[in-house]
This record gives C-alpha cells, sequence and structure tokens, in this order.
C-alpha cells in the first residue's frame, strides 16, 4: 500500500444526490414559518439560520438510506428537514460570540451578526422546538404511532447531553487542552456524529425497517462517515480556501483547537479517513445495489471541497 | 361590587399542591442527568438550572389536571417534569446578558454567572432536548404511542416560534415601545401562557381524557390563570419585596417594560386579576369537586407572594 501526500480530487455531488439536497432546500422552505408571520422577526431569524446555503447532507442521509430501503421520498420529507432543522440551530448557536465567536458561515454573515445575538438565541430554540413538532405532527411521515414516538426519541437523544449538546461541551472544554486520541473521537462521536446516526435512523424507521441486523450495519455507516466527515473538516481547515468552504481557513489552529492532523499528523488523518470510508462502504454489504448512494455518499463526504 | 385597594394576604399553599411541588422536585433530581456523569460540567449547569428553588407551577398544574381526572401520580411525573424542564431551559436562556441580563433568579445567581454564558446557553439547548425526550420514552407514562405522539405536538407547539420563543421574541421587540392592551395580552398569551396552557393539557392527556367539551374548559381555565399569573407577577415587580421573590423587584419600570400596571393603572390590575381568576374558576364547573385542586391553584397563582 502507497500512501500519496496528494489529496484525491474533490469529488462533484452525483445527480441523485443533488436532487436529494434540492428537494431538503424546497421542504425545508416550506415547513418553516412564511417570513411574513408574525412574529416576523424571529421567522426571518428562523428562515435565515436554515435556508441559502448548506451541503444538506444530513437530509442527503435521510433520503438516501429511506430510497434504499424502498420508502417514497415524500414519507421521508419530515425527518430529513427536522435533521437539518436541528442542524442550523446547533450552527446558530455555536456561532455566538459566547461560543465560537464566528462572523461567516456558508459564505454569509453569520445569524446574530444579521439578527442580533438575543434573536439568534431565540432562533436557535424556536427552531429546536419546531424539528420535535414536524416529527410530531406531519402527516406525510406515514408510519404507525408507535414509530413515530422512537423517531422522536432518537431525535431527542442526539440533540442532547449525550449527544450534539454534549459533544459541543466537550469541544468547549477542549480549546487549549492536549486532548489524546480517544478523547477527540468521544468528542466528535458527540458533536456531529450524533446527528449524522440519527439522520441516517431516522431515514430506516421512516422506511420501516426493523430488522437489528440491518440497523446495526446502518448504525456502524453512520459512525464511520460521521468521524470521516470530522477529519475531512479538520483538513479543510488546514488545506481549504476559506471561499470555497465558506467560512475562515486556519481558525481551528488559530484557536488552538485539537483537531485530527494536530494529534495524528496530516498524512496519518488522510489514512484514516481513508480507512473509515472503506469500512463505511463496507458496512453496506448486506444492502447490495440498494446501497449504491450511501456508498456515493461516503465518497463525498471523504472528498468533499467544502 | 366595593373594590379595595388593600391587596389579599399572600396564600399559603395547601398541602395537597405542595406535595405535588415536592414531588416534581424529586422527579426532577431522579430524571435529570446525574452530576457526575460525563459531561460533568454540562450535567451540572443542567442541574443547576432546573433544581434548587421555583414554585414548581407547571407540574402542580400537570398533576392537579391528572389527579381530577383519575390518573395516579406516576402517569404523570413524565410530563410534569418535561414542562418544568422547558421552563427551567427558558430561564436560563432569558437571563442571558444578550437577552434580559438578569444576574439573580430564585434568590441565586443565575446559570451563566455560575457556570459561564456558553455552558448556560449549552445546558438550556440540552434540557429543551431532554423535555422531549423524557416524554417520548419514558415508561411510566402509560398511555397509547398515539396520545404520546400528540402529548410530543402539544409540548413541541407550545415551546416554538407560535409558543413560548414567539411570545419572547415579542417581548424582546416590546421593550421601550408603547404597547396596547391587546398587543400586551398577546405577548404574555405566547411568553408564559402557551407553557401553562400546555401543562394542563399534557396533564389531561396523560389521564387520557379525550372528551372535546373537557379540554376545551380546561383551555378557557388555562388562558384564564396564564394572563392572571402575569398580571400577579407584574404587581408584584411593583409591591413585592426582592428578598421574597427571588429576584430584583422594581426592574419592569426601571427597563421600560410594558406591563398591566403600566397600561392599565394599579387598581385596575388587581380588578382585573380578580375577574380572570373568577373566569377560570367558572371554567371548572363542569367537572364538580374533582376540580378543587385546580380551583385553590387558581387562587394560588392570584394571591402568591412570590
Amino acid at each position: 500500500m502507497t500512501s500519496t501526500a496528494v489529496p484525491p480530487a474533490p469529488a462533484a455531488l452525483p445527480a441523485g444526490l443533488l436532487a436529494y439536497s434540492e428537494r431538503a432546500e424546497t421542504q425545508l422552505a416550506r415547513l418553516l414559518p412564511p417570513p411574513d408571520q408574525a412574529p416576523v422577526e424571529l421567522h426571518r431569524a428562523m428562515r435565515y439560520a436554515v435556508l441559502g446555503g448548506g451541503k444538506r447532507l444530513r437530509p442527503m442521509l435521510v433520503y438516501a438510506t429511506g430510497r434504499a430501503l424502498g420508502a417514497g421520498l415524500e414519507k421521508l420529507d419530515a425527518a430529513a428537514a427536522a435533521v437539518e432543522i436541528i442542524h442550523a440551530y446547533s450552527l446558530a448557536h455555536d456561532d455566538l460570540p459566547a461560543m465560537d465567536d464566528d462572523a461567516l458561515r456558508r459564505g454569509r454573515p453569520t445569524c446574530h451578526i444579521v439578527f442580533g445575538e438575543a434573536m439568534a438565541i431565540l432562533a436557535g430554540d424556536a427552531l429546536q422546538a419546531l424539528a420535535f413538532e414536524l416529527l410530531a405532527a406531519d402527516a406525510s411521515l406515514d408510519v404507525s404511532p408507535a414509530v413515530r414516538v422512537e423517531m422522536l426519541r432518537v431525535l431527542g437523544a442526539a440533540c442532547g447531553s449525550h449527544g450534539m449538546a454534549g459533544g459541543q461541551a466537550l469541544d468547549l472544554a477542549a480549546v487549549g487542552q492536549r486532548l489524546d486520541a480517544a478523547a477527540l473521537e468521544r468528542m466528535h462521536c458527540h458533536k456531529t456524529g450524533a446527528l449524522i446516526r440519527a439522520s441516517i435512523r431516522l431515514g430506516a424507521l421512516a422506511a420501516g425497517l426493523d430488522d437489528p441486523a440491518g440497523l446495526a450495519a446502518l448504525e456502524r455507516y453512520g459512525h464511520c462517515i460521521g468521524l470521516a466527515f470530522q477529519i475531512r473538516d479538520d483538513i479543510l481547515d488546514i488545506e481549504g480556501d476559506s471561499e470555497v468552504i465558506g467560512k475562515t481557513a486556519g481558525k481551528d489552529a488559530a484557536n488552538d483547537k485539537p483537531t485530527y492532523p494536530a494529534i495524528h499528523g496530516l498524512e496519518e488523518s488522510r489514512r484514516l479517513l481513508r480507512e473509515l470510508t472503506d469500512q463505511a462502504i463496507a458496512a453496506l454489504a448486506g444492502f447490495g445495489d440498494r446501497a449504491g448512494e450511501l456508498t456515493q455518499l461516503a465518497r463525498f463526504v471523504a472528498e468533499r471541497a467544502s
């Protein structure tokens, strides 16, 4: 096995996945409160935080998982919107001056720069509530009440102190600290991994999958691409172009944040990224040809330019 | 009818309601993540924001409603905890420097004073997720999956941009403005009223009530005591003692906040408070003697000293 210092060319998004990303955009615009409905300023801030940018990776995971299991797209819209709304709320809060203090996100001023800190906090809070309300109320999500309850439980666990919010707390505590490899992995498994794994699980539940072996295979896939996503993020922070990644490159090192390249070196980080991508794809073996789009997504996560 | 300028003596909490308040405290301590479980700082901040103070009005409403309809207390614990966890998260966020900038709450330093702003934001976020997770997962909540989904929908709607978060946005927009009586009522119906009405509805749903007339009567009761609660709050801000109310008295006038006394005058505010309390109690007529504790709660809301 020769290891190369030249990174692979960034992947273009295959047409099927691009269509999922565009569908998510349309559904989010439809499911968010209208911008002219009171309270107007709050609804504008909520829409600003969610719409007009972003890869829509989490909705793509919901759609690709659900389609692999034979579900129609309209059955997957509520879950796709819910996970992206949660992701967008977490970014609005993470960007606040008291947290990461970021002024630029997806190439635009962050929510608190445009609407003020108080409104950015409230918009995030209202978005979190909306995600749960959507999953509870959306009529197109054609599952039994018992499955719907399980989906709400999965989303709640992914967002809370043992999921995304817990990961952000570990991240805050890690600034300026020397983390070992295990602590870094634990932080990312919570901070970004929990919602990525939940996206896949929600897609599977919406599609009616209740086979434990199938769910476990998808869980392994989600675990691997969640970590791969973060390693690619860390590499892009070193090698990426601020214009392309839509946020300030070099910020991790400037903030003394622990990253995969800082702990493992750039070359070993690339090797880990390839290994995790291979493991993610291998986990899908039991799904055969149906998992084609999930395989494409694993490659996209590892090779994306932004 | 003679109107008196002398306010009634503050009500002591009847023993039955006090027992509900104490039960809520025990359940919250049990259902929140342990303080020695990782991430430790986040879990400590979450527990600090919720435990050790507060009247537990919303849990009392869940328990009193559910008991009036014949439910056992253990069937009501999850809903009681969920509404109080939501209330506590909203206080932690409202107290932030970017919002109301309060250093004192329930007689103690506020969450961000003790744990820092970033952790107070995260604790609030994680608490909101926990409330939904509890309602989705708690095994003692002995209802059908369909009723559980409806409870999750009711909680989501009460928390979001058409409920509590929307009311807080209206409140922010109102500082320094002259609101008319209708706009003031609309703001409070969202900001505090939505979660109070949801508490009653969740208690009713947990107890298995599905009679539309009964639910509508409870909705009227909730609407009236929600507004009564706010009027009493505004009066206490003028007449109360900071030591007793556990926060800085006179803050509304200092911040030029619109209040019932500012718009209607103190005497008319007292009359409105009595009228709403009478209407709340009248709405319970169909429940007969079973509604005794809900009647006591309406009186307590109107006469409380803190």
